[in-house]
């Protein structure tokens, strides 16, 4: 076995989240489906941009934002995502070494942007996204180094991966090379519309090649197709080892095998703002399974820092989970 | 008398923030000096931002943060300041506008980038801060409007103004022509490091041309040259119609020609980022200034501006300063 380097592996869109407070009119006016992510053109971003209220930027990309959260744990992860060498792809690439990540990729010196992601945050602390994948339209499967991924204990994909055109091939190229390097494979399913557009793809990954898998109620039940989240739980069972299924408030299920662990949701002083919570949830779980930890466990870790992400704007943590998790004896 | 459109109308650099949590080891690395600014050019900028920790991208500048605060009080404003057509610039540009704020000047097509404010924020909460100028050294007395400066019941001009070279030649248009139109100007001291570079001419605009001047202890007592701040109020007295003198978490003291009033500190949850809390208050003072309010009144509605920006990270208020206002009785 190649020797392990990192604790995770992320392949996703990187990309740079602008925020602003917005009331649940502004979502109607723009055309937004409250909760999702819609693809949008670069015209579509700047005019929606130009109705936005101010706003904050801050690094995001929902695989980003997960390794940026093993980081925050203490792991050692890496990103593979394609960013221009402009001023977002610096913010990103930025955020990301100087949280101790290692991004290796080289920025595109010419072509789109870096992307970004208009995030419209309502008062219910629910996040509407619209995003522009500029510069991550060119990501591929030559980013993505072999050694790298062998390296890694579990190399961790998000389904938005699915969207821009060669991302897919990337993302095939690493599940190849994380099996026969007899690593884990995990997977976020992203957005329930994402899982609409790729919903065949999706399940043969999950039966297939995905040992832990990550999704939301509605995520899950777009994917078994069901009616609801007991009967796509039943679905789900069996196969895939290891699922994580987040419930926002109501914590989450862990599915271990024929285990099934329930989660209390972590302690938040006020929700402001969801965008992240799934990618955090991963990143304490992701952390936790690679340092060995039984899957309730990995579970605690993940709705700790699913809670620390929602009482703030942004999807990157404001303070070090490491030192959280220690305060709360979820780590030693 | 021309006719009134804007309650202040605000002359400043203007900069877009990168803000990060540092401890104090950093700042002693760094060789920055505790709660002040220091000037950087672009290499030390890019030195600085590398040693950072991961940060969050949000519109800043002393006099734009102020009159942010004065257009979320519902008040109406206007901004005259310096940046490139760059990604950064279109970020200041868009949250001045989306703001409601009046923001005409042209960005610069070449030359020098935006400027950018690195700010490190320690775990007491002060903020220490290293700027790179950048498109703001342009920024001259061809970019003052006299029919805006005119239609102003005050101009609001920030010490910082002193540093890039052609800034004051503005700054002193602005004045020649508030005070042909029978307006108030008002001056904020901004830093003492800065009052210490431009200290005499800072006092005879202050005994000469100044009805409004906001400072904080470290500042009044740097510009009086006194060895404490009870000197420093009685120097300051009768020297300027209107001061608001700002103490942290002790309030302020508001000069009204004879009267002092002691204006306490707002309610604060827990004090996270002290950036902006000078800004903040002279918005709170200025708005409330504009609409005929006592002087109490405007030190009233400046702490409590100031205290919910303390409150999370950025100089920009997260919420409506006109909602805050109503819900505290401070407004009808």
């Amino acid at each position: 076995m190649v020797e392990t380097i990192f604790d995770v592996v992320g392949i996703g869109n990187a990309i740079v989240d602008i925020l602003a407070h917005v009331d649940d009119t502004f979502l109607i006016r723009q055309g937004l489906n409250k909760g999702t992510m819609t693809l949008i053109d670069s015209a579509a971003a700047d005019r929606l941009y130009a109705a936005m209220p101010p706003a904050i930027e801050r690094s995001g990309g929902s695989a980003a934002n997960t390794l940026a959260g093993v980081a925050s744990f203490g792991g050692r992860g890496a990103f593979i995502g394609r960013v221009k060498d402009d001023p977002f792809g610096r913010i990103f690439t930025h955020d990301m070494r100087a949280g101790g990540l290692t991004f290796d990729v080289p920025p595109a010196p010419r072509g789109a942007s870096t992307a970004r992601c208009l995030i419209a945050v309502t008062s219910d602390a629910q996040r509407t996204m619209g995003t522009h994948l500029g510069a991550c339209v060119e990501l591929g499967p030559e980013d993505v180094s072999e050694p790298l991924i062998a390296s890694a204990r579990v190399t961790y994909l998000e389904g938005y991966l699915w969207d821009p055109p060669r991302a897919k091939d990337a993302f095939r190229k690493a599940v190849r090379v994380a099996q026969g390097a007899k690593r884990s494979v995990a997977l976020s399913l992203s957005d329930p519309f994402c899982v609409d557009r790729h919903r065949a793809e999706f399940k043969a990954l999950v039966e297939q090649d995905v040992e832990i898998l990550f999704a939301n109620e509605a995520e899950i039940i777009s994917l078994t197709e069901t009616a609801d989240f007991d009967s796509a739980l039943q679905a789900i069972r069996g196969t895939v080892r290891l699922a994580a299924l987040t419930r926002s408030e109501k914590g989450a299920i862990v599915l271990n095998d024929g285990e099934v662990h329930v989660i209390d949701a972590a302690r938040v002083r006020e929700v402001v703002d969801t965008t992240g919570a799934g990618d955090l949830f991963a990143a304490g779980f992701l952390f936790g399974h690679a340092r060995g930890l039984a899957a309730a466990a990995c579970g605690q870790l993940g709705a700790l820092a699913a809670a620390e992400v929602i009482g703030h704007l942004g999807a990157r943590p404001d303070v070090a989970l490491s030192q959280l998790a220690r305060q709360r004896g979820l780590l030693p």
